[in-house]
């Protein structure tokens, strides 16, 4: 399987998603300024594969600032890595994670040193727990779908939106190691196309069958009776179950809806935001619509077009079927449910 | 205005519509082969425009036939126009007007000569009643309108689908021109593009504010209240007011519907198709899926990724606000508001 993010001696490694899949290229972050960019410039995207390069960028960063100011260099680093995308809470998480390590190691009087081999040590934990949780969600979700499958996602929540294995590809995954012959709706999510660029290779890679279609087929094809289920990731859930999710997730999902078919969400307990009371409160990055006017630097659109570029969107949860989480699968209220869930008490609803 | 297509003594000439906005050329068919292979390639597109260009097909094609193979010469031409695409019912509506008209002139023992000037003329009546049914469908449509309407339309059902003003894009005309300050929501429309392509084109040529979507934006702009209303035009209705348009419109309509914003259909009295029940009988093209992992020629999925391209859906009538044409607005139950409005008396509820 790809690796989508490493710690190596050389720097933080990622494989660079804005090239794929016309070139399989690693990008070396030699510092966290780099990392940041790397995060801002979308070389690695996905709610918690975001979240485990903001923990290596803090590492990185840690590495290299002067040890008499450590504490000042501290906030600066994780001010800038939060700086860098405004939507995915996966990010504030993980920073919030490490910013608690070096209290505690700061506390306990570590040397400099210490500090500096730990935050490492915490960063590939980060990494490595996404991996365990991933699989979690992934057995979680499977039981939900049926045999022989066609299963709908939208934009990538897969090993490259993670540190492996995936969320919602994550359930297709280990629906397929049960023994389910899934199929996989690709929607291909514009303006940045990660469900044509990114989806279709990571599944060809693992022989998973899957077909592309445009995000406005989407609607015909829930209608056809011929999916049953969707499932996508999540960038924030809110403490009632809205979901902030890639632009284009809230339409799948009011289409299913109005279908009969099931919208799964899969995603690890980090991306709840149990202080948000609701999806309205989720902050939508807004991005450079050039990206809607091009396409991979080619023009879409007439030279001075207008154009708005919405990163994302909130599907209440009135739409959401279930939240698949690795502590188990939440079920509306999701006021109780998500709290119990992230409680770690697992459910006995799953 | 631009003009979409012109009967010339050189030939059909029409502006090349898989080239705009990069290249305005003009694209000369010179036999009917060459018309009905401009409707296939979609150098023409929009049911109201491959009505005019069959028109002019037929006419062509006439004008070169040997005269003393007349009637087996026109059912071959009118077979091969009538095999270049199978959604559009304008289409068919023109090639029967035209074999009408052929049958006419040969009962009353018309000379060679005179059938093929009068089906010339025949074709240029199509167009030139078009432009007017277009501009008759922009009155009925644009009191429909609120004050600033802020409108969302899908595909281009502008002069560019027509022989001119549009349908969609004519109610927005006409309620410019009314003293009506609109502004457009333009979603892209994948995989063709006519969103972003042709409707900003259009629109900018006439200073009308446009501003550009990815179709999977549009459910988050309808939620957010800042959409007055939603017009596209149609590639065939049933009679009871089911809507086939090009693919995305289904999920449009929905996402209207479940945010409380009117959807409107304008389309001229020729897009009925009375004969079909429900929109469950109108036959759905399937295009080439290299439009869908390809983008203007740069592959925008991987290598061997299977696709599929349906290139319209169908909206059932429940979520149809209203269906705009030439002889006044149709609401539901559109069973009888249609066949009314299709036997020429305009509708009292307009």
């Amino acid at each position: 399987m790809v690796k989508t993010i490493e710690w190596t001696p050389e720097g933080v490694v990622m494989i660079d998603q804005t090239r794929l899949p016309t070139e399989e290229t690693y990008v070396t972050c030699k510092n966290y300024l780099e990392v940041a960019g790397a995060i801002r410039g979308m070389i690695i995207r996905g709610a918690p594969a975001i979240g485990v390069a903001a923990a290596m960028g803090v590492a990185i960063g840690i590495q290299q600032a002067a040890s008499e100011d450590l504490d000042a260099r501290m906030e600066e680093i994780c001010s800038v890595l939060a700086g860098t995308r405004p939507t995915a809470v996966n990010l504030f998480w993980a920073i919030e994670r490490m910013k608690r390590r070096y209290r505690e190691l700061r506390s306990v009087g570590a040397s400099v040193t210490a500090i500096r081999n730990e935050l490492v040590t915490e960063a590939e934990r980060v990494l490595e727990e996404d991996i365990a949780i991933n699989q979690s969600i992934g057995r979680h979700g499977a039981e939900l779908l049926p045999a022989n499958a066609q299963v709908m996602t939208h934009c990538n929540a897969g090993a490259l939106a993670t540190g492996g294995y995936g969320t919602a590809l994550g359930v297709i995954r280990a629906a397929i190691e049960s023994g389910n012959s899934v199929s996989v709706l690709a929607n291909e999510t514009r303006p940045f196309l990660q469900g044509a660029r990114l989806t279709v290779w990571e599944l060809q890679q693992d022989s998973i069958p899957v077909t592309l279609l445009t995000d406005n087929m989407a609607g015909h094809l829930l209608h056809s009776g011929k999916v049953s289920a969707v499932v996508v990731g999540a960038d924030r859930i809110a403490g009632n179950g809205d979901v902030a999710n890639k632009i284009g997730t809230y339409p799948v999902a009011v289409l299913a809806k109005e279908n009969g078919v099931p919208f799964y969400v899969a995603a690890p307990i980090s991306t709840l935001d149990l202080s948000l009371a609701s999806g309205e409160d989720i902050p939508i990055e807004e991005r450079n619509p050039a990206e809607v006017t091009e396409l991979q630097g080619v023009a879409v659109a007439p030279p001075g077009t207008t154009a708005m570029h919405p990163a994302f969107d909130v599907t209440p949860n009135r739409y959401v079927s279930a939240i698949i989480t690795e502590h188990g699968v939440a079920r509306a209220p999701y006021v109780e449910s998500l709290r119990k869930l992230a409680s770690g008490r697992t459910n006995a609803a799953s």
